[in-house]
């Protein structure tokens, strides 16, 4: 297994990304071996800065452009096809790697996901699952978190679909419990996109649809799978991050707060393409960037957007 | 003054609505008093049980019918002129009290304001404003945290203008800073509404529109006034909300998370109506009842809602 990473996407780096796969790489299973995505001589140097000289399991491929943080993403893509992103796609495209993972561009990601993989057939629109902690241990996976910002209820209803596979499968929970983020729990309340998924989701006999949720139990154990449009997704999501920040400066930790630090999980899949791409918040450290790797082999192995697949054929 | 509170709405209702207003009206100011809707010798009999025997500035008025919380607002309301939600706005509309205040049936209230007082001319939708502490005091004023699950950009124009003036003179706040919450900082991001919102909002001249903020910056102080929908504002305002279920849980307290207590404020006015219509949590305990009047009074002396009316004139 391959797992390729973009060594020249997010706030820090490449020495954030080198360090968290050189991190990543000391406790690599086997049969897995990183792809590190950048400026060769550069990446080159930082691997030796951080790491041992005997690492065996990182491979660099060169890539001379990077996209930028600020760049529009379709434009950027197609003018710099040598940025780590254009490279990292291409690899994933033509099988020779089985994942890949950046902290770049959000949007330069998503659209390579698009145009390289592609959307599974059947797919109204791929969108970014979140991993939201529970009080209960374990955590329920948000979809989406930001990649559409206006959704139609089929997209919900088919977010219920994917997430619910997701989390089957690289989870390993049974029947997950898909819940809808709403503004009360009676099914004729919300905004009309919402009242129309929630018949759509109760209708489905695909997913195990336990109703309505609402802001308060965001965090309450009520659901493994919560459905919710990009817009509302992203703006809790990262609402729920704060909870870390505040613990942290008050100088508490405990089992559930230390998860709601994103480092904890490291990144999202974007879910419903045909292959597993992973992006990392741009302020990714270290910590954050190898476990994001350790997610992306969970992934792999899952294999859960060929199940996802299967299940729309 | 005179501050109306329904005695029988909300979950652990009259005996916490009674007890509550009792607290408060050891420490009222002289020139108010409190009508306290519901029935009667119920009411009178828990008024003994907390409060002392010569409580001068509670009066009491009846009201033999309880609009439930499970209640159809439209249906309810018409049905039963005689619960305390149809007195209290009976009174409100004949100018008999300056305010009213309910922990009651959500939906009723805002019906009842329609139907009564009537929306402010030029308001295209009166929505419900909440209080968000922020962590460099003091707190934002969110709007619409649930009235309007689904916005057109105009509308959350509009929620700028009055969250504007609402800070102003209720919180005493000059050119108070309207942030528009969104997935991302650039005026070009988030939704159709949103950016649409966006544009609004920098063009007007009666705000002082600071762009957007994300979930993250929920409690950061960058705003004075957040301007969403209502269907983003309850949820975001109900996750920040437990920020304080898991802070008690630890056992943790400080001036910050205090504030993040639904009690510390109380309540949640409904603005863009002709008068001063406040709702409260249906969970609500005497302490947030107390402060829920408190905010009524503060509500009063400002006259917030004839300044909206003046300016959309």
């Amino acid at each position: 297994m391959k797992i390729a990473v973009d060594a020249m996407g997010g706030d820090f780096a490449p020495e954030a990304i080198v360090e968290g796969v050189v991190m990543a790489a000391a406790e690599l299973p086997e049969n897995v071996a990183i792809v590190l995505i950048g400026k060769q001589s550069l990446v080159q140097e930082l691997i030796q800065k951080y790491g041992a000289e005997a690492v065996t399991n990182i491979e660099l491929v060169n890539a001379d452009d990077v996209i930028e943080m600020s760049e529009h993403p379709t434009k950027a893509l197609s003018q710099k096809p040598n940025s780590s992103i254009g490279v990292g796609f291409k690899l994933l495209k033509d099988g020779q790697v089985n994942a890949f993972c950046s902290a770049g561009n959000t949007g330069a990601m998503h659209v390579g996901a698009l145009f390289s993989i592609k959307a599974i057939e059947g797919i109204l629109r791929p969108c970014i699952a979140g991993f939201v902690p529970q009080i209960t241990g374990g955590h329920a996976v948000m979809l989406d978190i930001g990649a559409n910002a206006d959704c139609k209820p089929e997209m919900l209803a088919q977010f219920g679909e994917i997430g619910s596979i997701y989390a089957q499968y690289t989870f390993g929970i049974e029947r997950p419990r898909v819940a809808l983020m709403n503004i009360g729990t009676e099914e004729q309340k919300g905004s009309l996109v919402a009242q129309a998924a929630h018949q759509l989701l109760k209708d489905s006999r695909k997913i195990n649809f336990v109703g309505n949720i609402e802001g308060g139990d965001f965090f309450a154990g009520q659901a493994d799978v919560i459905v919710t449009d990009g817009f509302t997704g992203n703006t809790m999501f990262k609402l729920g991050e704060s909870f870390y920040t505040m613990a942290t400066q008050r100088g508490i930790s405990d089992d559930f707060l230390d998860k709601t630090n994103y480092e904890s999980v490291g990144g999202s899949p974007i879910l419903g393409v045909n292959g597993n791409v992973i992006i990392a918040h741009g302020i990714s450290s270290p910590l954050a960037i190898k476990n994001m790797i350790s997610l992306a082999i969970r992934q792999v192995e899952s294999d859960a957007y060929t199940k996802i697949a299967q299940a729309l054929s």
